[in-house]
């Protein structure tokens, strides 16, 4: 049962009775009020038309020279983005317009009065703008305007509710963490808050509420929700945001197996609430599965090219550049037999692009008529080139691409060149989504940089049973419970199952190099909340940012932030980040050092 | 439709079938699994029960020496908060307690594991504790196991859930606006992140999300929601937190009298869904009412004791005190008229005392036999006093409490009065809602420490369009469409009607001591979004930690916050805030100066 007091005492109607998007046929002689804005106007003469329009709808007005001659005129006046309220009698269009949901109708305006005016926009408020990047920033406000940037909003409002609807219907706890937390190892990634009542000492804004979530779990909260912002200041790259927004969840009593189905049924329901969208079961992978085949840890599958190994087939054949190779990786491209000389030496550089890294590009047709034909023909004959063809899959009219190299780079120069052909070809069709959970990830990597080992996920990750002994001795062979959720090649967000015994904990904060002072001055109170019955939990947090973007079919997380930064951090609208007063200074006891 | 995928795979059943609050009579016979913590344990010789617990409630589990001697045995190693996986029989219990979910049955225990082992806890996780303050605090993951703190928890995020529900349910949309945002002219106010990538620039974090909600009015969005936390950085009175959240909201072409019936259908809404209470409709008062019958622009409305004016009555009768006041009030204190000698000396030293200040108290009884006796007979005779009586409503048994003063300060001291006098005679019933409306504040009033206007709700409240003349000569008097929600005598959230026109805007800044170059620089963008088709619009926020504490009964917020911070601003659990090491600092450019 819903409850619903609004409007019991007074109708909102004084600015007006209907919105912009919501009059039909069967108000046709219903006198209403509109208040919203110009959107253009036409002026023909004898009648006026003008398009009003609010986040609902437009709803064309007309105004007529012959019946009412002062009104027209001041009609006339108005430009665009004007904001008016109207009173006038709704009646049927003769020239009705389909594409919109009040095209059955207009309004025959009586009166008319411009609540503010406006002055002409810096750029144009249509769909197609022809305001520059900087520009739009500068005015969010304006560019909010645009419908399509609208949409993206109300697309986020409606993932958002439908979000918490469903995590709520099975037992989650909205729960807030704090923002003024500790500072943590990663530090250098902190934002952080001077306390003026704290002198010297700092709070630092959250990268996630990780170790709140897992301490409400030991709480025995049971099931933890947030959506909620989190802070990380980074050297920005393109389409990075130091403050961004995830989905953020942890279960106790789970193993991964009940994560992945919960947050699976999830993401499912967001699709099918918001975009009607029935999404497939979502493909199961292993991190080293996803590499060998794709490159990548976050595989596009919405078309196929996988890898070929054609190391030893290819190798010992007196072709140097493969011989020396750690390996050689081939994609079969369907019906490209037929790239030109020029596209294929388009091909060979973009391979060898700063970006991609390789030394070349090997290709071999498999023509229409039977032949096969490659650029290595020199060391590899026609029979050769058949058992290509059988390993690989190409078939009359196929490419056949290859890449070779070391086995850390080459794989990710043909994920590369995968992509690049995908998008070459046009394989990909809007609005296919393919869902994968990519499993297994190793729980460590070397960095050469640092010479230690640095968690692929996260210091809390639990390392699988069955490899805790490794630990010791291998720790680049240990795999984590630890999964990221994959829809179209874009990485919606990831999560593990934690370490929820004090000494394994103890054990992983070692190897990552932290020794027991620094770890019990940062994690104390987790350990702490370790010997007092913790219970095995994992979790997830999704990015909420990426999720509406691919949901609205963008690529770019940009549009669907109502007021993002851009890539150095500033708000241009607000011109922040800014000086302080050196009051401000004092009081926080601090100094510039610039 | 509700959409549902979870277990559509696998039931999540590794670690527990069941919950702890959910197994009844009809599954007796089930073989169940159940994982949760060992609440206590009650060795009964042969028999050994144990009270499991989670967050869903408690199941009793029984193991039988007779039956299984080495199960009994472990079982009875088990300690407190210990985390334990058992399966068994669920069997109708004998002694069956109805004042839980689970009371008729018990699990017949077959197989135990303890999956996590727990130190004793500092203090006792029971519903009374015997841990300080401090000690709950720096383990608040074990307070929070205890369930008044977790029922809490659990309120507020039903509240969290109907509150969204609702809004959207009636058009708003939740817009998340930015964290990192820019210093405001309350800026000694702001909390301020140093930018990295800005050198020498600092973010601010917003003390209210005002600036935006508005542009997002002047973008279209017609109605704005958020519940979203805010900063501020007061020097911390009790019951303040440096971080808490607000339920904000605006709203686009609306009047004062909109807002108000949305917001009080909000309210109603949520007691109704979390609580099953039916608020009563909302009383209205100005403020001028609110301080003349109550010395408090929240009043709690669930007793009566108005205030009287009695200057006129009682001045000009030879008794100097009354004489030289600007103002006497007396308020009726029914049934009072017994209070003895004793009683009355307590109440002449609590409005002596330093937090209520007055110098003195008169008294006058009219006792039950129809004579009357004062303090101050010496002045009045008795025909005098039952002029009192006639004015104040004093009937037989009552007691008339008298303070005089300046105008100032007497209604003051005159509300802590009223209320002191409600705690004593135990007026106030649980579970009795007030809510009232209290409307109509000044603009402005002038404070003699700076000299000058501050705004009484903020800079962007419009002032009301009658007094817009008096902004120039008498500023003082200019009424804004301001508004408080006020339940049983808590402020619980405030709101206006804005300003939407760049001119009055200007201003309103300039009556705030502003000059052209300030206000350009701080709200630039704001005077701008004026220029392009702003709508009329006006909002409100409601202390949602405050609301909980009210919904759940409480004074205090803490407790309806999951990880609060003390006094001091300190989190004590985390140990924050603290140092932060030196490469920070320089990557910051900046320097401690303590």
């Amino acid at each position: 049962m819903f409850y619903m007091y609004i409007c019991s005492k007074t109708k909102i109607d004084m600015y007006r009775t209907h919105n912009c998007g919501e009059l039909k046929m069967e108000n046709v002689g219903d006198k209403v009020t509109l208040s919203a804005w110009v959107q253009k106007s036409r002026d023909l003469g004898g009648l006026t038309f003008i398009d009003l329009r609010d986040r609902f709808g437009i709803t064309q007005l007309v105004f007529n020279m012959d019946t009412n001659a002062p009104l027209c005129l001041e009609a006339r006046k108005l430009g665009r983005e004007d904001v008016v309220r109207v009173k006038g009698n709704v009646s049927e269009r003769s020239n009705k317009n389909k594409n919109i949901s009040t095209g059955d109708i207009e309004i025959e305006v009586l009166s008319l009065e411009v609540l503010n005016k406006a002055e002409t926009p810096p750029f144009t408020i249509e769909n197609e703008t022809d305001g520059g990047e900087e520009l739009r920033m500068k005015y969010r406000f304006l560019d909010l305007r645009r419908a399509p940037i609208r949409d993206n909003i109300v697309l986020r409002h409606k993932v958002a509710q439908a979000c918490r609807t469903y995590l709520s219907s099975v037992d989650f706890l909205e729960i807030e963490t704090p923002f003024l937390i500790k500072s943590t190892p990663e530090g250098a990634r902190d934002f952080v808050v001077p306390s003026r009542l704290n002198e010297g000492q700092f709070y630092a804004l959250p990268q996630s509420p990780q170790t709140f979530k897992q301490l409400l779990m030991v709480s025995g909260f049971d099931r933890y929700m947030q959506i909620v912002k989190c802070f990380r200041d980074e050297d920005l790259r393109a389409d990075r945001q130091p403050e961004f927004t995830q989905i953020d969840c942890e279960m106790a009593f789970v193993e991964q197996e009940d994560i992945l189905n919960v947050f699976e049924g999830l993401v499912k329901h967001l699709f099918k609430m918001v975009k009607g969208v029935d999404l497939p079961d979502f493909e199961r992978m292993t991190y080293k599965e996803a590499i060998t085949k794709y490159g990548s840890d976050k595989p596009d599958l919405r078309f196929d090219m996988r890898f070929n190994d054609l190391t030893e087939l290819m190798q010992n054949k007196g072709f140097k550049v493969f011989d020396e190779a750690e390996v050689v990786l081939g994609i079969r491209v369907e019906g490209a037999s037929n790239f030109t000389r020029k596209q294929l030496d388009k091909l060979t550089d973009f391979v060898r692009s700063q970006q991609v890294g390789a030394k070349g590009l090997v290709y071999c047709k498999f023509n229409e008529d039977g032949t096969t034909k490659s650029s290595i023909d020199k060391f590899y004959d026609e029979s050769q080139r058949e058992a290509w063809g059988i390993t690989t899959g190409c078939k009359k009219g196929d490419l056949l691409l290859v890449l070779s190299g070391t086995s850390k780079h080459t794989p990710k120069a043909m994920n590369m060149l995968r992509l690049e052909m995908a998008d070459r070809l046009q394989l990909i069709q809007d609005d296919v989504y393919k869902p994968l959970w990519v499993v297994d990830f190793p729980l460590v990597e070397y960095d050469d940089d640092s010479q230690r080992w640095h968690a692929i996920h996260h210091p809390f990750t639990a390392p699988k049973e069955e490899d805790i002994q490794k630990m010791d001795h291998s720790p680049g062979e240990v795999n984590a419970n630890a999964y990221d959720m994959v829809i179209n090649g874009v990485e919606i967000g990831g999560g593990s199952i934690r370490i929820h015994d004090r000494l394994i904990q103890e054990k992983v904060f070692e190897l990552l190099g932290m020794d027991k002072l620094e770890y019990t001055e940062k994690f104390g109170f987790l350990l702490d909340a370790f010997k007092y019955g913790a219970p095995p939990h994992g979790g997830i947090a999704l990015g909420f940012d990426r999720l509406c973007a691919l949901m609205g079919g963008d690529a770019s997380i940009r549009d669907y932030i109502a007021f993002p930064k851009n890539n150095m951090g500033r708000d241009l609208m607000l011109d922040a980040p800014s000086v302080i007063e050196k009051v401000q200074l004092d009081e926080l006891s601090l100094k510039l050092n610039c």
